[in-house]
């Protein structure tokens, strides 16, 4: 099952997509809802971030390749890390399918796209264990963790790096009814393929981070934990088109802008 | 002027403090509001956390005392934050004036307070400019940066140190009417003392992170900036009693207690 939020005479609402039909229902994946008689054709629909978290949780480093990767380009010795401990980005900087990346005028070249596996939580939950974690899951969705090196290598919290507005891209839509070792993770920069690698394939993977996570902390329904990107990870300059694709979820879509450059 | 919120048949809903009487609002400080002809007393009342923000920043290390305690404490050299680059927290944290901060049972002695002026953010901004700074504030409140030392040092993100669920007491509430540099910080510990300092003597004020932090992202209203605390800070214990006053905001009370220890 596909859940989206689309906007409906400018307010937000979510629906359900079968195919290219767009199914406005009333409430929420979150709790009560039901299917409206409406019909929507999915290309004349705004889609919207499918969920705005409560709190937005990221693994960070969470793939090997690319450990030793992000190592090398700041110059740090590369360190696996040893514990599922989540980071956090902001939710200024979510854009939804088809919005545009905006390179701010003082970045530099080095934005690059990170394609991750969102997971979105479902329900309230604590204290998950290895059988129970994925009860806690509502589905999952594409994830864009733009980043700008430089800033990545000077801030002391990734703020700027990270969180700048349009630096995180979340959508399509999320899928319900996926098996996490048959996905695969491919992008896209003009069409071109760029790197594809098995999206499972994490140090610590989603079970991990639920458990862990939850010996503490309360999860939230809508809560979203972002599990990390695999390699090496190229520029996106004025001009571009990223496209992230996973297997059985669908392809997260935006063009890329840089500040003062005008349109394309 | 004084916001806050409250539990009105188990709903939230915003008020207006006045002295000891409490006057419900319909809407909130952050849109249209009227006073509704309600008037109830404030010992009658559950206040709840004044806002739950979108995005919850913190300075971080904002006190040179304070960095050089931590410093100590964690064995590292101090190192003074050299620009305004805000970190995070997380709501899942945050509980209210009054309610019980919960030491989890694997959790060692060094558990700390750290008292914080919150900034609340009124409207929607970004390139705010130092003259403009302030007028994107609606108003402070009073903040509870627990954290847990030992995790502080091996936590790769801060994540269980610092947000562990109940880690984060907020409020009583949102006071508007506030003169930064005439305000004072003090902490007690069952009514004992345990550090006075002045409010705005941070590394980084109010309005540097302001303008820095709106250079690439975009504040909204309800976001909450904590400001870092000063000096050393103690261990809180089952029993306790902590609280926060700051002058001319007003005090922040939490009893303590540990996980499987029952009630004090």
């Amino acid at each position: 099952m596909r859940w989206a939020r689309f906007e409906s005479n400018g307010q937000p609402s979510y629906c359900v997509i079968e195919g290219d039909t767009v199914i406005p229902v009333r409430g929420s994946p979150f709790e009560a809802w039901e299917r409206t008689p409406e019909r929507l054709r999915l290309a004349d629909v705004k889609l919207l971030v499918p969920v705005v978290p409560p709190t937005f949780y990221a693994a960070g480093m969470n793939y090997a390749e690319h450990v030793m990767e992000v190592a090398e380009k700041l110059g740090r010795k590369p360190d696996l890390p040893p514990n599922a401990d989540a980071g956090y980005r902001t939710v200024n900087a979510l854009i939804a399918q088809g919005e545009t990346i905006m390179i701010p005028a003082d970045a530099t070249d080095l934005v690059q796209y990170e394609a991750e596996l969102v997971v979105v939580i479902g329900r309230r939950c604590k204290h998950l264990t290895r059988e129970n974690a994925l009860s806690a899951v509502l589905g999952y969705t594409i994830g864009n963790d733009v980043s700008e090196r430089t800033w990545q290598k000077s801030d002391r919290t990734l703020w700027r790096a990270k969180n700048t507005d349009t630096f995180k891209p979340m959508g399509p839509w999320i899928e319900t009814d996926v098996k996490l070792e048959d996905l695969k993770t491919t992008v896209r920069l003009n069409r071109e393929e760029k790197i594809t690698f098995e999206t499972n394939k994490m140090i610590h993977g989603v079970i991990d981070f639920l458990v862990n996570m939850t010996t503490c902390l309360t999860l939230y329904p809508g809560d979203v934990l972002w599990m990390g990107t695999e390699g090496a990870t190229a520029n996106m300059k004025h001009g571009d088109i990223c496209e992230i694709e996973i297997t059985g979820i669908g392809t997260l879509t935006n063009p890329v802008v840089r500040e003062g450059l005008g349109q394309p």
